[in-house]
């Protein structure tokens, strides 16, 4: 529910209705500050509020019920992009689509300075590496945890580039908020509730991966979570459903593209795509990537290492640096068509 | 299985070897007359072929197994793009994309000679309108048959566009073959074996939609099915799948546009993409058209209907030929890049 | 739409109100003469009908219309459990399940014979056998055709059996209904309006396999294509659908048992189960027959053949005739505990 | 990996080849110790390991691979059925199929309490119940948290039942340890490896729920992770996978019964079925607990309240205790068939 203010609202009939509301219902409140109105938002189950009862108390304009189960997250609630600045990189709106990159598991040093600075000067402005791996086997590599992180940090200040990485389980967050720029939820976790706020209350921008087999009104719901906690800064990211075509699979997931201008449509935050765990295929990735930016995604994040055949994880689906290169070389051509046109 | 003939074999070679293979096995043929050589394919169950005899017969270069399920459908069969040319317009390789458009149902002379007219101005290529429906419910409205094959000939000419129409079942094969000058098999059919068999000897192009439950495999190896019949002139069409996201569902179908760079990756055909079917909604249209032209479409065909709101049947989905100008010039532009880039 | 007549109503009446619907409206009639009271079914387009008006008709009790998308095959339109008679087998209501079991494909007379007279021993009620195979690759065995259908026909009669087989395409109907008492129309082609109805006016009975993407809905829907025919002896069978669970498959589809208490909540005809293709493995047919039988499925459909190893086609999945008579008699042991229960 | 010792090896031997490995090779250990040999399975990245070395060990009978991704729940690892005696209540192999019952979520004293009263009374074995209920919506109600919890653990000893419920972040693990007897881990956070682990570490039996896109393979290695942290006590349970028939759909979820034999085979684990999330719908609640004993489960899970029209979540499929008592006296009578005739 929404609670929209007149805009000659002054500070104390602004501050009386949050009061209000506190005193009298069990309710969270998040509140978006425009230029000409303040929107206060309510969280929590809306079936003890009276409505007409709130449009009456001073100041209020309007206060009406969003029909989507998502609200703080629609674009009914707050109409404008969100743009995201993480350390100058800008995300989201209409700014220029952004690209993050770099191995599927930080593996060592050396393997992360290298792929760094050549990621760097192909046109990069994210470095990712993944510290904890979420793995499906326990006989796996499951990554190089603390210390991948510092190396990660590292990397980035010697390249300039802010970082990315996974947080798998809620006893990580506070040492991976230490190291990096951005928290990345993954696929598994989409459904971890505690786990996104948890990760939330870290104030550090987060990237929410849709799961396998999510629908497009579960990912907004969960991202839902994040801004209930009072994090707006929520990049939303696909890659790939659960493949239903039958028989052999040719792909590791389905790219489901139409959720990037579904997104635009009925929220306001950014969206990027993954086609390199989408696909699961380095002789995919560029095709995919052109495809996402054509309609509309606001950046893409793909896996690059300089001897994928060597990599720990993930080999057959890294690029390398210099098919990064023309990946976004291509993608920025197509991107100012697409602005120019529409 | 493929026989290889040397690029010095005599024409008595190449009737030697195929005149082998019939007396002594129970299996058809195919034959590629290339510039340099000849190839010849074998149609039916191989296990009963002795390989290493065939290889002794005279102006054979080479016989060997072709792993895949599809065959002659297969990049290791017939490495050369083909290409389609149906009244002059050319469909496949490298040619430019090509975009086919109409209205879901005729539903009337005037509706079909007006949308044709602007569609035509707007750019369209190939004139699409159904006549025979594929219906769920015995309740709906069932299209115009015949009368509305007259109707299509009619409009196609009077615009200078070839047509395409759907033959829904084996009965229709010879009357939709006198009108239409290329014949859709509709996603629902796509398993029908003996209808694609039936369409293929009417010796015209044949545009067949992938299934929403099959597999990249499956749709190769009912294509195979036209082109043992001795027709090579198939189109794929991709029309998404099952959506596989819990919840409710924003769009009709899952658009899977890696199926572009697989197929021609895997096989010499020419891929194009429906948006119209795949998301059921004219706001995403524009978008996975333009997605589908990044991946490397070679056509896209698109519902389009002067008064959308007033149609028979898939209003929702249909944009109006302003709309559609649009995405033809957009595409066009973006098909340069790729092209130039790539 | 559905008319129900008053118990009063007169041959008259009711030949009046069906001829007024004729004269009036471009629909087409279903009729169900019960013991107290006759139900008028119209078939196509309702939108055009005036419902309170012909509420006003002689002898008409009440006019209204069905909610769900199928109408005909509702239990709101005709009550009583539709049990259908083959050759004195029947099949639906509160009859005990009935066991269908033969090979996947005809092979020779002698294998037939004797897995007929197997089969017969172990207690099985009908006879299947394929010889119109609809395969995936042009390069696999596909069928002996005619001659399967009298070796079928032959094997059904010595052995007292009733017997089915499928129906793979518009141009064998006829042949196929000379020969076998229950008409096939397999997964594929349930979404071929064509075959169905040219299947229905052959007036045999028909079993309705569900296609692997299809929803219950479209089950429904397309029976409904043949009764619309005028034809109900429709057997529903479920035999699974495309598998969702990520990664390895171990089952060739999921087998989706709802189905089987749906259909009797929703509809009047009966629907059995067919756990070979469901599994595409012998060592899960049994315990997913007995669960078919506990859900309250009508039958079962089973793939048997007296030397699997060796067999043409399906071989990994049919069962031997001794395994079946293990099969039947648990699950008539269950069933008539269900019975007894509910 | 696994290491068979003789039956004849002495404990030093056992102990020495532990420490063998232990020093060597960066594994964690799991033993098995049956009646007649030891069995020493290895848990981590196998590739680093000399088998031919190990199995010149003193008292190594033979060392090998085992090919399935999962390893230490296979049957090749450990082949006698697993039974899990949870304060008296025996779970898996051939003991009697156990019946778990109980609300959605715990709303009150006066719910709990009486729910658990009827259920016992039914013949329930193990009572259920929500505390931190996992939501998609942060607008939905989210349990009552610790008060409910000691609810439940005060209901089950009054009642004699041992208790389960959900734990559904890290951060509650220890919480929920002190108060239940079974820990749940939910479908959604199947594959929150952290979770698993933090739970395994409890030493109470673990419930994991197979994940709505989860393959079979992935159920077993997610189970895995529990037992590498040396708890063995993990029931599985099946509570339906994302439906994929097209268009509307009848049931939230389909359940997936092949998992019950199939778990039967691969594995010594027991496997309990959920039919109340399965389906979602309160009708379909009896057919499909019927079908899972037929199909050999373990145990069913089932949602029951004494008022399930003014529940507080999920309402629809919650059965009322006169039900519940029917559904285990079928379900008993179903059993005793199965075994007496398997």
């Amino acid at each position: 529910m929404v609670i929209i203010m007149k805009p000659t609202a002054s500070e104390q009939e602004i501050t009386f209705v949050i009061n209000y509301i506190k005193r009298n219902y069990d309710l969270r409140i998040d509140t978006i500050t425009g230029e000409f109105q303040t929107i206060i938002g309510l969280i929590g189950e809306e079936n003890q509020v009276d409505f007409e009862l709130l449009e009456l108390l001073p100041g209020v304009e309007r206060a009406h019920r969003i029909q989507t189960p998502y609200k703080l997250v629609s674009r009914s609630y707050h109409s404008a992009d969100h743009i995201i600045d993480v350390k100058g990189v800008r995300i989201g709106g209409s700014s220029r689509p952004i690209f993050i990159a770099g191995p599927c598991s930080i593996e060592s040093k050396e393997q992360l300075l290298q792929i760094a600075a050549q990621i760097k000067s192909a046109g990069a402005d994210i470095l990712r590496g993944g510290a904890f791996k979420p793995r499906s086997s326990v006989h796996s590599f499951q990554g190089l945890g603390e210390k991948g992180l510092e190396l990660l940090a590292r990397a980035g200040e010697e390249h300039g580039m802010p970082t990315i990485t996974e947080v798998r389980g809620e006893t990580q967050v506070e040492m991976v908020a230490k190291y990096a720029d951005i928290l990345q939820i993954g696929a598994r976790n989409m459904y971890n509730q505690d786990l996104i706020e948890s990760v939330a209350r870290q104030h550090k921008p987060i990237l929410l991966k849709r799961h396998f087999g999510a629908g497009f009104d579960e990912l907004l719901n969960f991202s839902e979570r994040a801004i209930a906690e009072g994090n707006r800064d929520v990049i939303l990211c696909e890659r790939g459903l659960i493949p239903v075509g039958k028989g052999r699979q040719h792909t590791r997931y389905m790219l489901d593209l139409s959720i990037v201008p579904l997104t635009k449509i009925e929220s306001y935050l950014p969206v990027i795509v993954d086609p390199s765990h989408a696909t699961g295929r380095r002789d995919l990735v560029l095709s995919m990537s052109l495809a996402a930016i054509a309609a509309g995604a606001h950046g893409i994040m793909v896996e690059v290492h300089h001897q994928p055949e060597k990599a720990l994880s993930d080999g057959p689906q890294m690029i390398r640096p210099s098919e990064l290169q023309h990946l976004i070389s291509t993608s920025l051509n197509i991107y100012q068509h697409i602005t120019k046109e529409t």
